[in-house]
C-alpha cells in the first residue's frame, strides 16, 4: 500500500513510499533513535531540500564526508560547523549541508534497520523526492588488492543468494535486494575517472557476524580448518562475491520497498584470501576509508551540476 | 576444544574459554574493533584485575556506569576522568574502575557479537577469572508498568524458543541461550532490596529488527493489523516472554561457550500492548535508564564487600 506520489497538488518525479496506513493516523510520529519527531520539529522545512543520503557506520567517518563534501560543492564556510542534527541521542548521528545528508548507522543488519525504519519516515514527512541513498562503508574483500573500491552488483546471503530475511510475527519474509542497475555503473565510472585508487563492480555477500559469519580464523570460537575457509571464500568468489560486509541486504530490501533510488560503495580494507586480522597501518586504513567518499563526492558534484545546467 | 583452566602455576577458580586452536599460534592479535591488542598493550597488566563486566547499548550509557559505580565502591577520586580505552576507534567506548569493565555494544546482534568476540578473548589474554557479565539494557515490555525492570530467565527467538542460529560457513548451527539461573536470582534479590522500582523475572524475547520484528505498527513498513499485533504479543506473553530487546540471545550464547557466568538485565521503557512510540519524556527515560545500573551496581557491591570478608 505505497502511500505518496501525488503532493501538494504536484506529481512528484519520484516520491518515497512508506508501507504502512497505520501511520496516516498517528497524531505525531517520533522518530525516537534520531532523537526527532513532526510535533517537536518542521521535517519539511528542515529536510525537504535533501536530495543525496550518504550512509556509513562510524559517526566520525560521516562527519568527515560531510566536511569533505561541503568543501567539494562550493558549501563550506571556514567558519562552519556542522552541528549533529541527532544530538540529544547516541544511537546515530547525522550532517547535513545543502542537498547531502549523511547519517551514520552503527554495525550490523539490525542497527542499519532502525536507522532506516526511521530515514525512510524523516524523507516521507519531509516530502522529499528523487532521493539516492549511497552507503559507503568497509568491507573485506576476496581476490582483491586492499584499497579497492567494489560497488555492489547484488548484495547477497551466506548462500550467495540475493535476498534477505526478515521475520514479521515471528515467521520469515523474503524480500529482494536488487539495487539501482543504472546508479551502480554511474558510481564505477565515476570510480574510473579517479585514478588515485582501483574500482570494480561485484557482488558482495552481507552476512551477520564479522567473526564466524565471514570464516575469519581469529574469532573467540572457531570450529573450522584453514582449509574450510579457503574453500567457502572461493565459492563466494566464483558466485561473483568481491567483499564482505553487513549492512548491503537489508539496505537493498528497505531502499527498494521505499522507492529509493539505491547503492553500495566499500572499500575492501584487507584480502580475506591472505588474512583476517587488520594488519595495516592506522594511516593506510583511514586512507582507503576515504575512497568510497571521494568516489560518492565526485558523483553528487556531477549530478548537482549536470542538474545545474538544466 | 576449551582452552584456559591451569594458568601461571595455579589452578583458577572458573577460567575463560576461547573455543579456538588457531589463536595459539598467532604472534599478535589485534582486537580491531576496540583498538586494542597483544603487541600494543599489557592487556593482563590492564585487565588481569577484571571480575564484573557490564555491556550495554549506549556508549553515553556506559560511560555514566562507570562513573556511578566508581562513587559507589569508594573508588571515585573528585578530579578523575574515566579515559575511553577505546580511544582512536568509534566503533565501541570502553571505561575501567577497579575490576569493573563498562563496555558499549551498539544496537543488535551483529554489533554486540563483534565486540563480545574482542572482549572474549581480551578477558582471556588478560587471563582473568572468575568474570561475571551483565548486559545492561533497555527494552520493550510486555504487561509491566514502563520502568520495570527485568531480570531475564531464559533469552528467546521469535518462535519464543530458547535458540540462538548462528551461521558458519554458510550453515546454521544453533546454539544454547541459557543464562546462569543462580545469578539471575541474586540479581532478582538485589531488585527486591531496592523499592524505588519493581523487579520481576521473565523470559526475553531477542529479536533482528525493532519495527516489522516485534510487531510494531508504526515503522517504515507494516502488512499486518493492530488485532495482528496484539496477538503475537499474546502469545509471547502466554510463553512467559515479559520483554523484548534485540541482543540477549548472541549474548547468553557466547557467554555461555565461554564459560562466563551471564545475566540480563533490561528496564523497559513502555508497554507494548498499549503502544509502539516512546512519548515519555526525556527526564522519565532517563530515570528508567539508570535502574538497571542501580540494580547492578548494588549487586556488585554486595559481591565485592562478601569477597572482602572472607
Amino acid at each position: 500500500m505505497p502511500s505518496g506520489g501525488e503532493k501538494n497538488g504536484e506529481t512528484c518525479d519520484r516520491s518515497i513510499y512508506v508501507n504502512n496506513p497505520h501511520l496516516e493516523s498517528m497524531k505525531e510520529d517520533i522518530l525516537y533513535h534520531f532523537n526527532l519527531g513532526t510535533t517537536s520539529h518542521d521535517l519539511q522545512a528542515q529536510f525537504g531540500d535533501v536530495k543525496f543520503v550518504c550512509v556509513g557506520g562510524s559517526p566520525w567517518r560521516m562527519k568527515s564526508f560531510i566536511e569533505y563534501i561541503a568543501g567539494e560543492l562550493g558549501l563550506a564556510d571556514p567558519k562552519a560547523e556542522y552541528p549533529n542534527i541527532c544530538e540529544g541521542t547516541d544511537r546515530y548521528a547525522m550532517y547535513k549541508v545543502g542537498p547531502v545528508l549523511s547519517v551514520s548507522h552503527g554495525m550490523g543488519i539490525p542497527s542499519i534497520s532502525i536507522m532506516l525504519h526511521e530515514l525512510i519516515k524523516l524523507l516521507y514527512h519531509a516530502r522529499c523526492t528523487d532521493v539516492t541513498v549511497v552507503r559507503i562503508g568497509t568491507s573485506g574483500g576476496i581476490g582483491l588488492q586492499p584499497g579497492t573500491v567494489v560497488v555492489t552488483k547484488q548484495s547477497v546471503d551466506s548462500a550467495f543468494l540475493p535476498r534477505f530475511e526478515q521475520v514479521v510475527l515471528g515467521k520469515p519474509v523474503v524480500r529482494s535486494t536488487e539495487l539501482d542497475e543504472e546508479l551502480a555503473e554511474e558510481l564505477l565510472q565515476c570510480g574510473k575517472e579517479l585514478p588515485e585508487f582501483q574500482t570494480v563492480i561485484g557482488n558482495t555477500m552481507c552476512t551477520l557476524d564479522f567473526y564466524e559469519g565471514q570464516a575469519r580464523l581469529d574469532g573467540a570460537f572457531c570450529s573450522y580448518t584453514e582449509e574450510d575457509k579457503q574453500n567457502y571464500l572461493a565459492e563466494a568468489y566464483a558466485a561473483g562475491v568481491r567483499n564482505i560486509e553487513m549492512e548491503s541486504s537489508v539496505f537493498a530490501a528497505m531502499c527498494k520497498l521505499s522507492n529509493l533510488r539505491a547503492a553500495v560503495v566499500c572499500v575492501t580494507l584487507l584480502d580475506r584470501q591472505k588474512g583476517d586480522q587488520m594488519t595495516s597501518s592506522h594511516d593506510v586504513m583511514h586512507s582507503y576509508q576515504q575512497r568510497p567518499q571521494l568516489l560518492v563526492g565526485h558523483y553528487i558534484k556531477k549530478k548537482l551540476n549536470a542538474s545545474m545546467k538544466k
